[in-house]
């Protein structure tokens, strides 16, 4: 099942996508919890192309595991890093865009690099979940664009990530839409930068295969619906100027199309999508 | 003016704090985002002691910025730090808890550090603020530990902090409450741990002041009300075995005072404190 995150008119919703000889539609479901399924929400059923696609989740934090594919061939025999040896941080949730957006490029003194990955979406609260039953907590399996900021090199920088490479408004496209009962370790992500291809590579290829990262990160905090977890990017990770068009996609999802708009000018406030919060102790995170 | 974010009988909301003849009360507040102040809410004045207090924010996220601190005076004439040249890293919601409350020892692979901060809570959406514009966007500040989990020393890792480090479930104790009107350049912060006096220092060494941090941040991100940051802990940070009791005080504050729970027995589930969200398109996350 595709279920995609939309908005429409003001309201908001996710939607089941059924194509038919009528064309392609959508409609309303939910996540039930108990069921650990998508259900319908009510409502009609519409064409697809009378909403706006968002990114589809609503997490209250974005955790990315990184060093988390061998270059070549999965190692074999060998165990599995352990949590110590892992490199994992968090994004914000004001670096999510939806399909078919844009994020506008930092400026002259970072330089862009787009990172394909396979991103998981949380269904229900969890903690120490092990990896036989990481599919349960599961919503679905989207693409991601963990998209990377690097201090433009100069003779005094070395090539490293800098402190504020992931934090950025927009620098995480994600999409185009949830798949459900999708094998995580049979993907083939791709990413392609103005047609030309830059990664390509299998999920059976990553080194902490995508039910033990649930795992392990549930090792470590609580994961709350909507939470979304990246699995780390295949080698290839490659730069991406202002004005370039990325496309992420993965075998059993789709295509997640992002462009890079040019830096704000001076004085011009571009900041991140549709999101608002306020402090009147109902806790609402409206997205 | 002292405002705590309080629960009472399943409904949540911010309440402002009067001492008097007959007690401390709250009366209902909340943020207004055009007025930029706290304004009242409607409903009764009540007893503090009726409610149970909550962790002052709702974040989207909290933001850390480390090595923040002057070992000793604050060094003068010099610039002050470039944004790559800070450090800076997010904690998930998932990691707050209110005051007077516990966070559960993570196990014995780990070695819990306490570090007092004051910590800024965002009123209004706001990226790139300028550090003379910052107080315009802040609701408060509060005291804020941010207890972070270094692996247990052995022979083979060396002293660093492993990127599990400040994850976990109740790593950020933040409260008892915000107060408005503080010079973030004119607080005394103190960590104690049973009793013994552990950090003390005043903001005015903070290598990066308030404002700037607030500058700083939102010239990297947008940030949203509710928002967290966490602006250095000074000198001293040290071990908090489980079973120990820490306060952190903040002149003009107040005192957060947190307890370390053992950790839990194989099979008990202890995790985040009441959060919940949902798929259901509403982008609620109550806390």
């Amino acid at each position: 099942m595709l279920v995609c995150r939309y908005t429409d008119a003001g309201r908001y919703g996710y939607g089941r996508i059924d194509s038919g000889s009528g064309g392609t539609h959508l409609s309303p479901v939910r996540y039930d919890t108990a069921a650990r399924s998508w259900v319908p929400a009510g409502g009609p059923s519409r064409p697809l192309s009378d909403v706006t696609l968002l990114a589809p989740a609503e997490p209250t934090k974005i955790v990315c595991l990184a060093l988390n594919w061998a270059a070549g061939d999965r190692p074999t025999g060998g165990p599995l890093p352990r949590a110590a040896d892992s490199a994992v941080l968090l994004k914000p949730s004001t670096s999510l865009i939806g399909p078919d957006s844009a994020v506008v490029h930092p400026g002259p003194d970072w330089e862009l690099r787009h990172e394909a990955e396979l991103a998981v979406v949380i269904g229900v609260r969890c903690s120490r979940v092990s990896a036989a039953r990481a599919p349960d907590v599961i919503a679905g399996y989207t693409a991601a664009n963990d998209i990377t900021a690097y201090a433009r090199r100069t003779p005094q920088n070395a090539d490293r990530q800098p402190v504020w490479a992931k934090h950025f408004d927009g620098c995480t496209p994600l999409g185009p839409w949830l798949a459900t009962g999708l094998d995580p370790a049979d993907v083939v992500l791709s990413c392609r930068v103005d047609g030309e291809l830059r990664q390509q590579a299998g999920t059976r290829d990553l080194v902490v295969p995508v039910a033990d990262v649930v795992a392990l990160v549930s090792e470590h905090m609580t994961l709350l619906p909507g939470d979304v977890v990246l699995t780390g990017t295949p080698p290839g990770s490659g730069p991406l100027p202002a004005g370039s068009r990325v496309e992420v996609s993965a075998t059993g999802i789709g295509v997640l199309r992002t462009t890079v708009d040019a830096p704000s000018r001076p004085g011009e406030r571009r900041t991140a999508a549709a999101l608002s919060t306020s402090l009147d102790g109902k806790g609402r995170c409206h997205r």
